[in-house]
């Protein structure tokens, strides 16, 4: 049954990789270029918007983050080290449990960030006296909304994973005294 | 032990409601009238910007769900509800765990949507001819930062509160057998 729930995890793990690398690629190889005025050519790319910037970072970070996670599934998977003590699997679980909950946040909120951006890029802000810009560079703005659109698949997968190491640590707590671990 | 763990929970709440109603309130009742040229003025509030109306809401109705979360506790405290049976418990503490993630993760997005929003009104947009905003408006965008701030603070409290209902929820299970309820 522990194995079950492993092979979900991994399996989780993976996709959640697909679609931080995919939003990563999506966002970083996304290029326009239009003329403006006569020969004056203007070329549109992440490196415009540091809320674009700031995504590919951090949605490459989780990604190597959850790469390094399977990396760990493997090892622990040996036959020798599965006699672990309670007292180190727990540290494991805490760490774990502590890490995947900052990527989620982390990945989320500079999803979001992007969202809003594009939203502004999109319609401008009439109190503002902000302009629109996807109605320049459409294909630009097209490809990133399919960027974000990964980039918010990526973080629910990745609430999944945590609340599996939520239940990974705090199944091994007395269900009877409050933070005491259960007798074996 | 039990009741510690509540007496932490309401605590974690009631903070959590207090920073919650503040920024609410710091961004609603935020304006600032300029005179833009000569007799003409213009207000600014925060129905200019959809990102801070939107966090105006989300953040009063989180405020509300914990404050209906501390009524709950109220009631819980009776005496004659404390004999529950084991499936009712679970039903619960599984809705309040996910309420409780939904609330966090709505928090945390529409404050860095906000967050985002109020990074062009003060820096502008270079790339994209986009003007400053908050050197008109200084003391509207000084309070704005300061509601922002009390609304990252909330939501870090809110990912503890959110870990006692995993805690609640996950201790219920064995440690041996996946997904499996300990016996009595």
């Amino acid at each position: 049954m522990e194995f079950r729930m492993a092979k979900w995890e991994v399996f989780l793990r993976v996709i959640a990789i697909l679609f931080l690398v995919l939003t990563a690629c999506l966002v970083a190889f996304d290029t326009q270029t239009k003329v403006v005025f006569l020969m004056i050519s203007k070329k549109a790319t992440y490196k415009d918007l540091d809320a674009l910037k700031i995504l590919v970072y951090v949605t490459s970070t989780a990604a190597g983050y959850n790469m390094l996670q399977l990396c760990k599934h493997t090892f622990s998977a040996l036959p020798t080290i599965s006699n672990f003590k309670t007292s180190y699997y727990m540290y494991i679980a805490w760490i774990t449990f502590l890490l995947d909950q900052i990527a989620v946040y982390l990945t989320f909120a500079t999803n979001t960030a992007a969202f809003q951006a594009a939203i502004f890029a999109l319609n401008g802000s009439e109190a503002f006296q902000w302009m629109k810009i996807c109605n320049k560079f459409t294909r630009f703005c097209e490809q990133i909304a399919g960027a974000l659109l990964c980039g918010y698949i990526a973080p629910i997968i990745m609430t999944m994973i945590s609340a599996i190491s939520a239940y990974k640590v705090f199944r091994m707590y007395s269900s009877k005294r409050f933070m005491h671990f259960k007798g074996k």
